[in-house]
């Protein structure tokens, strides 16, 4: 039954493609950033704009209130609120909870876009728009599954319920409180959660396994009480900006912060075999970002250092001159903005405590009458799930009606801080499975998802549904 | 006679002060930032607007035609007009010219303004704005000395010209060429330059008698061939940002690159005895810039690394993350920008095949596949001058007289290009005459011309024509 509904999915008795582009477009021109409080207003609105459409759908819909955020300056300002849904109330089915997220990385035409980032433009089956593959297209994905089998008049085979939120590129802030507050009402009937917040490694599908966390940490050298003319002051002045480079100036791009990497865990034979199978293209990677030379010369070494062990990466640095030009100044605060990213059996605090007592010592010996200040933004766990699980069978199940292939079985180097929340709240098994495409520049310029992706997705989504309800309750 | 001039300075038979001040905030408000190209339109609007007055003042006026500026990415600018003016014109009289320029630095209120930066305001005597000190006001002091003679129908002690240009801080681009081109026709008869583009040390009066120049540099590192999400690379690829702090990072905060210390001329024991003199309250200069800690804690050592030592600044990165907030973003492309202050006897082409040289080998030993590119954007020279110069003699009397006290003997730390491209071409006898205030906060947050600062020094200003036409030709 399944597997025709989604062979029909194109056919206007199902889903009508025009309005599923229209409704990605629509989605993608809110300018859902979550990490500017100037487009918070924004924020509220697709936060509206999702608790709409899935009441439209007959959902019991609910717009949570999850409080305030605090800001660095002191000031509060509203997160948005979580949108929560359920479709079906029958407790002879399995229940599954969708989660996904509809704020977006921040995105300017002037960064390198080819088109504008909130303006989704098609070339070659392509849909590029911020936020079209992380997450808005899964998001709606996930709806128009629910809708296929609504436009056919059939039950669906699962209960569904939806989690959307608003603030997972800045960490997911409040939301842990939410599903506490909900574990023993929204969430106590829920049997899997399901998060397509990720892409496949190639052209074949993937299931995901584990995702690294990430600390996110700020640095801040604060020196003179204003900006200086760099002629007029330079040579006399103990500049932070020297300070803030020297701190973070390190020949080998090792982290070398002690203590962090003897916290991972070791790589297992079993690991090695399985990253030595899986299907990935060295070359092709190269091509994808354009360098000749990767981290590692090796498939598995390089797998492993994308999902397994940890990486620092330094994002930029606020208060420094960082327009066109030229500006002969000495900036008096500059924030330096880097994260880790965090593997099993790294925690989270205790980076935090490495980190800062890291560079509070390296700053120690400069012997600055400037004030250092390293503050931790973002802490977020890894997550890990068992590959055998009777959610992840019935996923490679579905993967095979709609593919014909088998998947990937991946790890995924970003965060997708939500998943262990779920785990170590809520204690259900969860599934990730992406429908993203392996090239489509998540939080880079010309993000984009394929017209491909996006309804095989839905069809992906259509059949998981259906395997799901397959599962034997005894294996839960 | 001059002397009762400017006692009656304010009286409105001589200049309407409210008038003076509205002129300020009228030049204040165009944006004539010369290193946003997008402001371009504003700095024409300005050279117009100081070419208008001059007419009005019934001057010879020319707005003249410098050509175009070639942008980074090999696209042209046409470079904003140099105004000349002439008043007088009796070979009898000396011939002096006034350079002053109307360009600024780029301000934003977000900068930490406590003000709008574009619109003048008064506070506790002191007008605040972007560009009042650096170097609208003192422009318009020269404009209001040669209105003041008009005002009482008389004669002007000199022929007075003006070159005042709109390039200025990002190099004087173009005007080497146009001095080159006039150096036998508007420059011939000119006997001396006068520039007031600097400020004193202290609450006395200056003369300054040399300046550092400025080698601004970018260093770009380039990799993936866009920006990439730092948890799904991270790990894998070799980050420009990291590549780049690499080779900045340097924990002495001294000037590391071979050759340059070895090119500056030893400091003398006359030079050593100047300074000691010298007024100057190391206290206060650390209050006003809200340290408590500078470079060097005796006074000569720091006046010394002010004025006649060499010193690097690291202005900032363009290309990375420089927002509020959080992104977790691997920047494909980051240019760092800094600038090497030089003094005799460095040489701006050694300093360029020097840092270049320095950062392509430090690099090289990182093995890393990203691209190194060095440029020198700007390459200004130092300029240093006689202080026993009867031009010097003559500003000594007008301070006298105005002040009623001795000036100081002061260098700048910043850089006046011109100066030296006046001497090497004219071969004119140059002064530096600053009438800005030892706190106006050049190129920084809340720059201000003090009320105080602005009618003394108009008044300075039409003392020191009429002592200028008292030096005797024979000395010339």
């Amino acid at each position: 039954l399944t597997f025709s509904l989604f062979q029909d999915i194109s056919s206007d008795n199902v889903l009508d493609l025009g309005c599923v582009f229209q409704m990605l477009r629509d989605w993608v021109a809110i300018e859902s950033d979550s990490s500017n409080v100037q487009k918070r207003p924004e924020l509220h609105r697709m936060m509206e704009t999702v608790a709409q459409k899935l009441q439209l759908m007959g959902g019991t819909v609910q717009l949570v209130d999850i409080g305030e955020q605090e800001l660095p300056d002191g000031q509060t300002l509203e997160l948005p609120k979580v949108v929560t849904a359920q479709f079906g109330n029958d407790s002879s089915k399995h229940t599954v909870c969708i989660y996904g997220h509809v704020d977006v990385q921040p995105a300017k035409l002037e960064d390198g876009w080819a088109t504008d980032p909130y303006n989704l433009t098609e070339i070659n089956g392509n849909l590029y728009g911020r936020g079209a593959s992380d997450n808005k297209a899964p998001v709606l994905a996930w709806i128009h599954a629910v809708e296929a089998y609504q436009a056919l008049s059939m039950d669906l085979p699962v209960n569904v319920k939806f989690v959307i939120e608003g603030m997972e590129e800045t960490g997911s802030n409040g939301l842990d409180a939410m599903i506490m507050a909900q574990r023993d009402t929204f969430f106590s009937e829920v049997d899997y959660i399901i998060i397509s917040d990720c892409g496949w490694l190639s052209r074949r599908p993937a299931l995901t396994y584990g995702t690294r966390g990430n600390c996110y940490f700020f640095a801040e050298v604060e020196g003179p009480k204003q900006d200086l003319h760099s002629g007029v002051y330079g040579g006399t002045v103990i500049e932070p900006m020297t300070d803030l480079i020297g701190i973070l100036g390190d020949p080998s791009g090792k982290i070398l912060i002690p203590g962090i990497r003897e916290a991972v865990a070791p790589l297992s034979d079993e690991e090695w075999k399985m990253y030595q199978d899986i299907q990935f293209d060295m070359d092709n990677y190269k091509n994808k970002i354009g360098v000749n030379q990767l981290m590692y010369s090796n498939k598995v070494d390089l797998l492993a250092h994308m999902w397994r062990y940890p990486t620092v990466s330094i994002h930029g640095i606020e208060g420094a001159f960082s327009d066109p030009g030229t500006k002969t100044v000495i900036p008096a605060k500059v924030t330096a903005k880097f994260s880790i990213r965090q593997v099993p059996d790294m925690d989270p605090a205790m980076v935090k405590k490495q980190v800062t007592d890291y560079l509070h010592s390296v700053f120690a010996k400069r012997k600055s009458p400037n004030k250092l200040k390293v503050t931790m933004v973002i802490g977020a766990k890894p997550w890990l799930a068992d590959t055998h699980h009777p959610l992840y069978e019935a996923g490679k199940v579905a993967i095979k009606r709609v593919f014909n292939m088998d998947p990937d079985l991946i790890r995924e180097g970003g965060t997708i801080p939500i998943a262990r929340t779920f785990q170590d709240v809520t204690g259900k098994s969860i599934i990730m499975m992406p429908i993203g495409g392996f090239d489509d520049g998540l939080h880079s310029q010309n993000e984009k998802m394929s017209r491909y992706n996006y309804i095989e997705g839905t069809k992906l989504f259509i059949a998981y549904l259906n395997e799901v309800s397959q599962i034997k309750r005894t294996s839960v």
